[in-house]
């Protein structure tokens, strides 16, 4: 997916979950988790004893201009230290584990974020290591563990996906775009009175060929063409358009006549 | 996010929405898309013109097991010829575009998709080449564009982060009843093969008067027109009734002549 309107202001990074990750391998990853974060409006990254050291040239491309995110992240030497100003932990898990433990899908679990920072509280995102995913003793630290639902016989996200799925749900939970909306571009909606005045116009036109036949089926056909220009939904360039190509498809007939006597 | 239970069944990958990618240029993200893909249960992948040929051995790894959906990935040499027997097409872009279209966010995008599919149609999720994104032309092929809120001032997408956002919305509504659906009545919906034709008759009609001019002004009117054409979302017998108005509009001013004539 393409494009970033850079006139638009940054959305704000303060007050939102911190995410930490905990023994990431490879620098790439982390820049991608960067990446995703700036996506989601999350800004605040902690690195608890990542494989490669910190920082890590690696991670800067991958980031792909999440720079800011990447500077800023503070190195931890346990993940208890990581956590130790936050109030509410979520950790991301696809394991079943013998553990009595809140489960919530990514969407239940945002709703509840916004609702404890709400409160004051500060709330971290904890993801574990590639591959082998967090100790049963660091999920033991979660007030909340997040499953997201997918495919069971292959649910395991990789790194950057598991932070880009929870942090879509969270900004999702704060935005309000409309879920369904029409884009216009410059030129309003036409109205009824200018699409009534086309239908006629077509429908005259139709009439002088009979288009309409058999008689008894004239009502049924007339209610069908009209049903069917209504779902156009056409805005008033749409109808000066329909006009013109009523006009021209006349017009193209009557030139290959003429081609045709000449 | 480590940990998949290979005990659990498979999730039914038909009857789900197709995923096009178009001019997709390293191999690496076609695997990591049907890894996205075969998280969320989708299945079918159809790849056209990828720069680097195919099959691209630099998917696999990255695919990460998703190799049925790569070994059954179809091969395109347009995006018309990939989306010929789909009946919804959906895009998804970061872009503001001046064309008239609806937009979604993916949320409400996935409930339309569920309709549509209860429906009968089949379905296809159309993603652009990394950076560079879908053509306008390209763009004006779709009946929906899904545009997913992020960040404003960070919004791009990878291209298998893209996937897996639709994807993840896309498996999260298949738990839900459809609170809706779209009566379509006795007739099948026309697929892009039937309103492709269409298309193309009524602009070769249009083209025998110079409709379209001036000429730097033809592919936005073409792309406008087709865009126009698709929001109709007709049946297969509204194109027939569509074939027929243009018959019968060239034969309208046939007929006058005519009777001037006589």
């Amino acid at each position: 997916m393409a494009g970033t309107d850079r006139s638009r202001p940054d959305v704000v990074l303060d007050r939102n979950p911190v995410v930490v990750l905990v023994r990431p391998q490879l620098g790439e990853n982390i820049g991608m988790v960067a990446r995703a974060m700036m996506n989601c409006g999350l800004g605040e990254l902690r690195l608890v004893e990542p494989r490669d050291g910190w920082p890590n040239e690696a991670s800067a491309a991958p980031a792909s201009g999440a720079l800011p995110i990447l500077q800023a992240a503070k190195l931890y030497n346990s993940v208890t230290a990581a956590l130790e100003d936050c109030h509410k932990v979520y950790v991301t898990t696809a394991r079943q584990r013998e553990m009595i433990k809140q489960i919530m899908t990514p969407k239940a679990a945002v709703r509840q974020l916004r609702q404890q920072i709400a409160d004051g509280m500060k709330t971290a995102l904890v993801f574990g290591p590639e591959r082998t995913g967090l100790e049963s003793d660091e999920v033991a630290l979660a007030d909340t563990v997040i499953e997201v639902p997918l495919n069971p016989s292959f649910s395991s996200l990789n790194l950057a996906q598991a932070v880009l799925v929870i942090g879509y749900e969270w900004y999702q939970s704060g935005d309000d775009t409309p879920e369904d909306r029409r884009e216009v571009g410059h030129t309003p909606p036409a109205d009824h009175g200018e699409i009534d005045a086309f239908f006629e116009r077509l429908v005259d036109e139709l009439d002088t060929v009979n288009f309409f036949w058999p008689e008894h089926k004239r009502q049924a056909m007339l209610r069908n063409l009209r049903s069917l220009v209504n779902r156009l939904e056409p805005t008033q360039q749409d109808v000066r358009t329909l006009h013109g190509i009523v006009s021209a498809l006349i017009e193209a007939r009557q030139r290959r006549k003429g081609m045709k006597k000449g």
